[in-house]
């Protein structure tokens, strides 16, 4: 009896060993492949150098379309298609932001108006600033304190963190609520610090939100060096601040998400993998997210390449709309939902194109348990985290009907000095550290096909 | 009894826990100092910008010198002394390749003759270049087939790999040997394809082999475009290479490495904590090994600021001629020996300022393990690879009298586009990934500094 336990259990040991070998010579081809004839970071010159940035609404949002359609047919796709949606249409227009003191001159600052962001008519707007470094500051603050004035919310990003996101999330809360906060007490604006983990006078533009029923009044931002300043200046003397911006919401319009798939070989349930094709208005959007876009088409690309079986279909989206609105995500997964199409899993890139160290999992605790015990496949590949229990913000529909989802981790410490600014461009992005991303989400979607 | 047993294995198991508590606090007051109020970024501009490339024997070293022990002295080290060295002199002086076919123009290379490389003594010398793609394949060419020609060794850097390190010690047996195997088969001189993972036309310089009674032959590189464009147009035609330089060894010169210590609490035995000083004569030595020097002396300042009682001495040393010829790290060796100083621990930063990833181990399995243990402590600064078994060049020699060696291990994807060329410069360095480096060789000398 113990003979035969012990013969068994080599033999399912013999088993998983052979099976583990098989798998890490398939990781190792798809590594090769991508490293050495990967498409991704000249397409992502192309992308960002020829047409630039992409702002849901803007001209080069649909010349990314077709761009994009393009480039899944050139990886083999064996269908590509545009899925209608309707994208908010936000223009930034003019705008200027000057300050002055008592005895001194208006002085023009660096700036950008935040994402969404009303701007003043065209009118000029000014009031005195009063200035606050956390939520908790500007509670104590009553309504007469905050009327008429400009509200200056001067968090510093937290450079203690190892992991950036944190600082950004934290940082993240003045970003989003700023105008409502000021709107709610009189102020006339906000002024935010950028959430920005560069010394440097870089102003970070980004989503902010409006509340119904109350006043959308504009929110700003500023960079690190440019706040310093006007926090010292503030130490001293009354300023006064006077904006006239031409920015705003102008209506919707309909444009497009660009899909592409390999059809599934056993059945047409489908696993996705995507970034997002919109950028905002500034810089070139290479990592965020042009790299996660060049990164699932080289996922497809790769499949086609090596001649992969998929069992299941495997769906590279471009989506529509992530930096303001998500329309493209929620689009898609309204549609699923609708069509009855069977979503076995989804893996979004939408944290810069540098070297990955994770895969982040939001699902049931069976399935990250199993993506987990394949750490020893991916360790080769510098990928050790599995920690993360989030997932992209277009996948969270898919996420919300049920289907498993994750995100691609990779290093953070680059990611907050350029994002979102007219800094993040091709000139950023590496190479070899973009393409391992590709070579990562590849890996785990050749497991997941082939187990799932 | 049981009662008894489970109630000691409680109190060991909070104990342990509180331990690791009290070291993770720690470790966090290292991470948030370092980050927040670092001066290595800072610091490195100065280097990089106001003295620049810093090759043994140049004035640029001798100024780096006296910078060095001013920054140790700016850090609070409670001793600073320089140590003497005798380090050899190579000069690049004027340098050129040309090659024309039978057809053809005489057209200009962008080339660097490789460090330590002797030159043509002014004189042209040409021939005819023969193209080979590795070793194997010059082993099996004749004398005949080598005499008075070119040999042009084109193995490209393997891309295949995620750990680029691999692909780098492969690559170097050719710029390390090619002098060599050149002349013994009656070569005049050797081109070799630079050791790069990039794809762009940028000469990688680094250095180069003689052996005792064999003709000190030239060695000169080529970046990847130029070795491409050769391998083109040998295909079709014979092309004659021809060489002129002044490329030579200038004999030796007394010299410093520059070490810096706070004094043991406990004991006198020596931690040590080190980059090299010197670099390249081209570019700017940021990351090679710019970076590593500034992260050790942030070492000894973090633990001055945070008034780290430290049991043993703390030692950074900044390391003289590593690129050609190891010599400082060789006398601080022998110093040490003479003195029988005692040495509990060395570790080196020489693989560039970027996002750490990991420390290796050279050193019994007792003092691996133990340091292992410890990785909980470490993951959350995105350190969890601990599986390498090397060290440094300078410490080699520590290592070679039974001190426990160790390397800092950092993100190694951009490492060989720039190293070793005139792209190796301060603006591809970032913040927050040079200080990190240093927060991790912090964190592991508190806890050997505590435990051994
Ligand atoms: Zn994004
Ligand atoms: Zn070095």
């Amino acid at each position: 009896m113990k003979k035969t336990v012990t013969l068994s259990l080599l033999v399912t040991g013999m088993a998983v060993f052979g099976q583990f070998k098989e798998d890490s010579i398939q990781f190792s081809k798809i590594s090769s492949e991508i490293l050495n004839n990967g498409k991704g970071y000249t397409e992502l010159k192309d992308l960002t150098k020829n047409i630039g940035n992409r702002l849901s609404g803007s001209e080069a949002y649909e010349k990314s379309v077709k761009w994009a359609e393009q480039k899944l047919r050139d990886a083999g796709a064996d269908k590509v298609w545009l899925q209608e949606v309707m994208i908010p249409v936000w223009v930034r227009g003019k705008e200027s932001l000057q300050i002055k003191t008592a005895d001194g001159q208006w002085k023009k600052l660096k700036m950008l108006s935040l994402g969404n962001s009303e701007g003043t008519g065209g009118k000029d707007v000014s009031g005195e600033i009063i200035m606050v470094k956390s939520l908790e500051e500007y509670d104590r603050l009553t309504e007469s304190q905050v009327k008429d004035k400009i509200v200056f919310f001067n968090h510093p990003f937290n450079q203690s963190y190892a992991q950036t996101f944190i600082a950004y999330r934290e940082a993240g809360a003045y970003r989003r609520s700023a105008a409502i906060l000021t709107a709610k007490k009189g102020g006339k604006f906000a002024i935010i610090r950028s959430l920005s983990s560069a010394f440097d006078d870089v102003p970070h533009t980004g989503n902010m939100r409006y509340e119904d029923n109350i006043s959308k009044v504009p929110a700003v931002t500023i960079g690190n060096t440019t706040a310093d300043e006007l926090e010292k200046l503030l130490k001293n003397k009354k300023v006064t601040a006077k904006l006239n911006s031409n920015c705003g919401m102008k209506g919707e319009k309909l444009s497009h998400s660009v899909i592409g798939e390999i059809t599934g070989k056993k059945d047409q349930s489908v696993i996705v993998v995507g970034g997002h094709l919109d950028s905002w208005d500034v810089g070139e959007g290479a990592h965020d997210d042009g790299a996660g876009i060049v990164q699932s088409i080289e996922v497809l690309r790769t499949f086609k390449k090596l001649g992969i079986q998929n069992n299941h279909t495997i769906r590279a989206v471009c989506f529509a709309n992530e930096e303001n609105g998500t329309k493209g995500g929620k689009q898609y997964g309204k549609t699923a939902r609708d069509s009855n199409e069977k979503h076995l899993f989804a893996i979004e890139s939408d944290a810069g194109g540098f070297s990955p160290r994770g895969i982040s999992l939001e699902m049931d605790d069976k399935n990250s348990t199993q993506i987990q015990s394949w750490v020893n496949l991916f360790l080769p590949y510098g990928v050790y985290n599995f920690d993360g229990k989030y997932s992209g913000s277009d996948i969270a529909p898919l996420h919300e009907m049920g289907v498993p989802t994750a995100e691609l981790v990779p290093d953070p410490q680059r990611y907050f000095d350029i994002h979102h600014t007219e800094e993040d461009t091709f000139e950023k992005v590496n190479r070899r550290e973009l393409l391992l991303g590709s070579v990562v989400m590849t890996q785990l979607i050749y497991m997941i096909d082939k187990n799932w």
